[in-house]
Order: C-alpha cells, then sequence, then structure tokens
C-alpha cells in the first residue's frame, strides 16, 4: 500500500511524524508538506508564483519533500510529479488544533485531505483538539486504524473522512463516533492595535458560538471526548434551493416556442 | 437597502467598479476589497499576521476600503468593523473568468460571498466566463435583479448564489438558468523550468476535463451562452456515506451497558 502524507503545520511539524511514522508501519509512505505553517489557508492553490521542492531531513535522514505552497499544493505536487503512481490512500496531518463545524471551510488540513478527494484518492484529514497538543500517539493509531477501513471497504468517490482527536491518553477517550458537521460558528471581533508609527491595524479574534447539542455532530463529539469521523464531500449545490429557485421565475430561454 | 461588494481581482479591477455603480443604482453600496488579486486563494482567512485597511480612490473619488488579505477578510472586516450595521446582501464580483465546476472550491470569489452566507447575510457571487472579459455590463445588471430578488423572495441561512455570466453582449445571451455545481475537474500537471540559477522550479497548468453533459449543470449552461445560477451551501457532510460508515464497525462507546 502507497500512502501519501501532507499537512497544514508544515514539514518540520510534530504531527506529521508522529503520522508518517504510524502509516509507515502499514504501507509505504511519501511525505510533502508545506515548507511553512499554512493554518487556514482554506482551499487555496498557487497559480501567480511557480513552486519549489527540496528534500528535507528530520535527524539527519530523509523525511519527505517540503513545498513552499498549500496543503493543496502539496497533494496535487505529491500525486503528479513526485510519486510515480498514484498513492492508495492520502493523509492529512497530524493537526495541532481541531478542525470540525465551520472550521472545516477554512481548514489547510481538510484542503489538503479534499484536493486528494477531487483527484478520485480516498483521504484522511487528522487532527488533535488543541493547538499545542500533548498526545498524538492515540490519534496516530486512529489513523492507521481507518486507512486500513478505508482500504478494506472503500471510500466513494469524491469523499473524505474528517477526523478529530481529543488530545488526551486514550484511557480517557470516551469512544469512536460517526459525526455530521456541526453548525456552530465563530462571532468574530477584530482587535484595533496601534503599530510603533500611529498606524492602526487589526488582529482576528473571537470565540465559537456553540449551536449543538447532539452527540452525532463533531464538536460535541470531542466536547465529549469521543473521537469524531465526518465523512465529507464537495458537491456545493444547494439542491433544496434549486428547486425553490425554480419559482423565482427567472429562468429565459430565447428560443423557447411554445406550441 | 445596504450591500456590501467584495472581490478577488482587487480592489483596482475593473470587474469590482462596474458592480458598484450598477448595484449604486438601487443600493447603498460599500466596498471592501482586497488590496491585491486574491485568485483561487479558496476560503483563506488571515490569522497570522494582522490586517491594515486604507480607503481606496478612484478617479479622484472614495470608492471603497482596501484590505491587504483575502475575500473571506474582507466580509468579515466590512461587516464587524467597517459599516454600522449588517448589510442586507452581499455580492463578490465581477470576477474576471468563470467559477464553475470544481473551480467553486479554489474561488477567493465565491469564499467571499460564502462568507457572508456564513455570517448568516444573502449573498451572490459574480464570474465573467473570461479572463479578460469584454462585457460587464450584462453581469452587472443580472447582479442587480438578482439582488432584488434576493430581497423580494428571501434565501435560506447558509445559502449564497453563484452567478456566472458569458462574456458576450445581451442580445448574444441565450437565457438564464438554474443550475448544479458540474463535476469537470482539472487534469493537472506541472510544468518543470530552470531558473537562471541553476534550480527548478514548477508551474501548474492543465486543461478542465469536462464530464457534463446536460443544460442543468453549471459549466455546460455557460458554454452554451445561458447565465448559469447555482445555488450553493456549506454543509459538507457526505450523508449517504454517513450511513454507510455506521455499517464499518468503527463506532465505540466505552460506557455503554447493554440491558
Amino acid at each position: 500500500m502507497k500512502i501519501l502524507v501532507t499537512n497544514d503545520d508544515g514539514i518540520d511539524s510534530v504531527g506529521i511524524e508522529a503520522l508518517q511514522k504510524s502509516l509507515s508501519e502499514i504501507a509505504e509512505v511519501t511525505v510533502v508538506a508545506p515548507r511553512q505553517e499554512q493554518s487556514a489557508v482554506g482551499h487555496g492553490i498557487t497559480m501567480q508564483i511557480p513552486l519549489r521542492v527540496t528534500e528535507y531531513y528530520k535527524n539527519g535522514s530523509f523525511f519527505g519533500y517540503a513545498v513552499d505552497g498549500t496543503p493543496a499544493d502539496c497533494i496535487k505536487m505529491g500525486i503528479r510529479n513526485i510519486m510515480k503512481e498514484t498513492p492508495d490512500l492520502v493523509v492529512s496531518g497530524i493537526n495541532h488544533g481541531s478542525n470540525t463545524a465551520i472550521n472545516i471551510i477554512y481548514s489547510g488540513t481538510v484542503s489538503g485531505a479534499r484536493e486528494a478527494a477531487i483527484m478520485d484518492v480516498p483521504s484522511i484529514a487528522v487532527s488533535v483538539t488543541n493547538h499545542k497538543p500533548k498526545e498524538f500517539s492515540y490519534a496516530a493509531e486512529i489513523s492507521k486504524m481507518l486507512s486500513l477501513k478505508i482500504i478494506e471497504h472503500g471510500l466513494a468517490l469524491g469523499t473524505l473522512l474528517n477526523v478529530n482527536v481529543p488530545d488526551l491518553p486514550e484511557n480517557k477517550i470516551a469512544g469512536i463516533l460517526i459525526t455530521k458537521q456541526g453548525k456552530s460558528k465563530w462571532d468574530d471581533t477584530y482587535e484595533k492595535r496601534t503599530d510603533p508609527y500611529g498606524k492602526d491595524y487589526y488582529w482576528l479574534t473571537g470565540s465559537m458560538m456553540e449551536v449543538d447539542t447532539e452527540l452525532d455532530y463533531d464538536q460535541v463529539a470531542i466536547k465529549n471526548n469521543f473521537v469524531a469521523i465526518t465523512p465529507i464531500q464537495f458537491d456545493l449545490t444547494d439542491y433544496e434551493t434549486f428547486e425553490k429557485l425554480k419559482k423565482w421565475n427567472i429562468e429565459k430561454r430565447k428560443n423557447e416556442n411554445p406550441k
């Protein structure tokens, strides 16, 4: 089995090392990851400037390829250019910080996995729910278990699994749940500051407005110490509104010739 | 009526000027747009560095606020900081180049409108199907018409309209259709080049693999000179796979106590 690994915290992060190590027990792993942190880049890709790829070493051994782009760039580059064949699976992570509810939209980690799904390669995004996680070992185990499950059962084309793991040792984990993307959103504010030259600047800040209450939403599951596994896809069509818009009377066909 | 306008081509682009002018006929328009081009940034937001906002003038008159961030940043900044109240509508565009099928995922224009939908403000993303459009006037008319329709009918919370307009004068337009996000994707390749210092670099290139054939897909509609209006939303949960995963036997609850 061949697995391509990326992340959004950068190739030098601790999370990707834990992931690479764990998956190497079951597969041939190729790491292609951003040279620098790419958190909250969303599904950006690099088109206006060229990309560079360099070999990256950790502790004196070859670890993987560093790309000066986004996680989505890394997946395109990894599959089209670096690997000699399409991998069986892509795993993105282990992210430092959860990617649940609306954060899925902003996440670089998820977009790396989603780019794989777009390219018809099954994929997993894995995050630990703490920006400075104490524990990667259980998340690494879960990544390995799910990789094997995906190879066993297959995933529908265009689907990926977004996995969030509480930052706890295994014996404190409440269990594993299949979940949905939560509805919680950010209540954003901008903190206004003045620089040493008298000019204003703004920092984005805010807090999550928790609206979900049921355990089958990702955000609620992780709050209750469960691992949350949410299947996601990229057909954004709102089919309900599609039907409603048909009644807005805005469709027109010039050459219509009613008989 | 108050409308907030953004784009991803940058505040100095021709498309946003056409949009601002057209919408000013029906509403009080506030422009908050990226200082620089932000194409293909996906739904990135700026968190690692602070944002700056400056007043921007066109032809000697105040035009709007330039933000050194992404379209999503502009919407957050516009709503939370610049406008004194939540706008009735957000319109993002007019983009130079279509945003159909898989490109919706990568689009900065769409992410600007989507950020509004996340903030419960109805929104429209408008694009003209040519990177150097000859015609903005019909797209501007369509934006105005749809703005009024949305105010009249309302849009479900979390939904936005993604509108693509062929780069043609009105008399060459075949009509207007309500459409779905197409399934067409990019067949990417990287063009390898060598810089003057002997180092390799890569340009992303490729062509769109057209897989849709029916007129109710955005990509097919615009190819046939129709305006394509696709309602999109941001719940990415794959509900079909959600049900399937339940049968993978990976769910666990440690404290389950079956009676």
